[in-house]
């Protein structure tokens, strides 16, 4: 009377802080990382039966996990997720696809110190790397938790109104938002990808995210996506596709007229919700739908 | 050089508290709910060129979840995402699909007391319709934030070993989850949505999760999840397709043999992270592929 | 040119969940805490000059959780809280007071199966055991996240009208607050803290605190404060002191009448921030000042 | 049978962001503040009775907290919270004390942009001010989640061994925190507090604190919470008092021996909880227990 439909597992938020030492300069360098597994395959017998001879135990995709941390060394996160997402694939033949997962933490030297670091802002660095029996291999990177704000130079107007509509239109309002942005690496790049730079990759792209958000005169929060993504595709040449996830962090003028005070546009009250979610995807113009396809 | 991928935007997290007087025999009636709209459409003017005469405002659509909690009064969360999502469809020619989603808080009344409450536990009932001018609608309906605890009867054993396994085989374990559950109404329903008796129906899936749960010898939390699933579809037949997120929540034996006390499956340490994360799908045999796409 | 002042050290969150197998004619019991440890005493060697032979381990502070978890069995959390702070200052001369704090979760049987459970609400029942060489023990219990609402019967009006009060006064209002609260036993009690029935006792002060929140016709939320506290006090004669902290969980009518609707107290919004916060004790007419020396 | 004890209210997480337009050479600057204020006084009457005359409304206390953000414009956090503290004392007789509390968020610049900014680090600059009738001003500031990393120099050995005792002592061990600190500034200065240089105080304060940090050779935590206390007081001549609270994020050698491979001190797990909890005060040698007396 039922069917098994997709289905999948793995082992999600293995934080893994690796140290290696002397390798700066300076002295240490740290990687601060949270991995998460995802295994596909046959697991119809687990399911039906409880019986788990293709189920990798997620506690050793955990065991996996540090010891490719220990094994690799200093490597860029892209690298430690490519070869974890190989190593279950080729190990094991009920497995058909492999993800992982990096979330990386910055860490920065305090002044001059070898030994001591204080970690730095919000914003994480991002890396998925998925392996597919038979598509090959992709790799995401991105960044979340990158708050943007801009003072100016964003106006909101010309919206249908209907009955439940009461937003005045806006010629200058502060826009703020918390950028989730992931882009995709061109899947020709991976039979080479030991002589990918993924350090120099992922600054790029960000430096182009920022830089587009900083200098695009914004009519709409989603004019302001289009832009972050172009400009990343349109920088760097190995990344084809953009993912962008912009909640409107709303900053809501305060009315202080009724203090006898004036308020020009200087005073923001800043609500935690509800909030605008926009949305998007940019693509570059010479890849095919099929592509594309994300795990 | 790039094009606009798929987008979509919408206002997340309206929560809206109603309180219908009077409703109920003993007094009172509260509804606590957390409302998210997504709206799907032709938004490409806002992207390329910030023209945003087809961009109903989030704020817009914030209105439109207070009015139309207000105007239904008390009904299910079903009804409610139902007319909303169809409101964003049918009043603007720009929307071809609009997607609510709403999360009900339960409150329970203090002893006989006619106007006060409490609020019931983290469990939260989720409730998702989907309109979309070429397919029709959906209706999806669930639970999060359940956490299920089964001390025993529960076994793991039979996965593979290879160099990097170290979980040792067990017959006895404690077997616990915190439960993201989600089912599919039978599209052919929604002709006669307003017939449809919800909130029986959501809770017959509930008490077969939950039966579901506490009935099944466990050789693995997949075996545990089909077994949900299975039971869901088997006994409501109005669903036909139960996706479930099963994050397993390791309890570990504390060695008290090292102060000289045994520990027989007594006293357990409860890491916070990492966890295994089960996901799997179960679906009515009669259903083709077709019927089931998701939004 | 520096002195050490007041210092303190112990083991935060400790998670232990236990099986009592068998101990309920349904099957098992399970019971599921959060257990912080505290400690004072003569440190002043390793802060000066990391001479440790007076700081008793963090660790060996959790290990000491999970034993006396063990050995203590099917007691309620504050005979583990008193035997645990006991312990410490018993065992190490160099310390002269131990606090230990316990959350214990609820978890409720799925219907009758003996071995299966759900875990129950957001509220927690606290315990704090304060044990100090010269002041003698202490107990303290309560309970936090229970999130409380009246749909009426409150009222806020008279208050003082300045240069920056906008606040319409309303002869009609939800009430809401997420309670904590923390009352203090008698401290002759623990002489004979073995015969004392704690979970009797946690449950009665519960109910009077659900009670007086319930029958209290409200002019501030002051005034539900001191009546919450007074009930206590008065219901449970071990009970000498209640300290509350309720934030004002803000529930603003929606003005609907922009959308032709009327909302006659029936549809609120409810910002998460800012909200009032009120906190207060309330003590027992007949303790002295010196008694009620809080940890 | 009952009286009240103490109790205080007001208004928690007003948060404020505020825009200085052409304030810095660069372009704007960027304020964003979360504001707390506290009021002591006479309330008696609210509590048994519900006579609100007393009761300045936390509304109130908002509007404030919007209108002196608007009026002072680009002010340090500790000149804004020692003008709304005065403010209520001076304003309502019945308010004999008040505290205003204010965490503020980095931003930071993009590149060269004048109106474009992302929000820095997790680290929180703190601040309190309290104005109490009979006792005066006094300014605290500190910070929070700042968590600092040292991957050597720290060693844990020499504590007393128990039966519950099963750490192996550590001759280099990482040593892991997230600092909360708050330093008292002298009385004598609220005279003058119009003249103080706050941002240059916390500047130093802070670095102190990051110096300490990183120069300690450390045989406990204890011992690097003194040596971070003692050096702010030595380096800051304006601050008197340091209170720090130092969790032991504990980073656990991972055993790759399983796996065939070395961990010389390279691969680190990091589990969420339980920690190490670690509290202590450090005091200028010449200020007298009475002055120190924090609200």
């Amino acid at each position: 009377m039922v069917r098994l439909g997709p289905n999948r597992y793995g082992k999600a938020e293995v934080r893994v802080v690796s140290v290696v030492r002397g390798a700066a300069p300076g002295g240490d360098l740290v990687r601060d990382r949270c991995v998460s597994t995802t295994l596909w395959g046959d697991f119809a017998a687990t399911h039906l039966a409880g019986d788990n001879r293709h189920v990798v135990a997620t506690d050793t995709q955990k065991n996996a996990v540090y010891a490719f941390t220990g094994r690799l060394g200093d490597v860029e996160p892209e690298v430690l997720a490519l070869a974890l997402a190989r190593h279950f694939v080729d190990e094991h033949r009920s497995i058909t696809r492999a993800r992982v997962r990096v979330e990386e933490f910055g860490w920065t030297r305090i002044d001059e110190a070898p030994h001591a670091f204080i970690r730095t802002g919000e914003c994480v660095r991002t890396t998925t790397a998925v392996v597919d029996e038979a598509l090959g291999a992709r790799v995401l990177a991105g960044v979340e938790r990158l708050t943007a704000l801009a003072t100016t130079n964003s106006e909101f107007w010309g919206f249908p109104r209907d009955a439940y509509t009461t937003l005045a239109e806006t010629k200058d309002r502060m826009l703020a938002t918390e950028v989730t942005a992931s882009w995709l690496h061109r899947p020709a790049l991976y039979h080479l990808a030991s002589d990918v730079d993924w350090a120099p990759s992922w600054t790029a792209a960000y430096r182009a995210l920022l830089a587009a958000f900083s200098e695009t005169y914004s009519y709409s929060l989603q004019q302001t996506l289009f832009a972050i993504g172009r400009r990343i595709v349109e920088t760097v040449p190995e990344i084809c596709e953009v993912r962008l996830t912009l909640p409107n962090r709303h900053h809501l003028l305060v009315d202080l007229s009724r203090f006898g005070q004036q308020n020009e546009n200087e005073v923001y009250e800043v609500p935690d919700r509800p909030y605008g979610l926009i949305e998007g995807t940019v693509v570059a113009d010479d890849v095919s739908e099929d592509a594309l396809a994300w795990s």
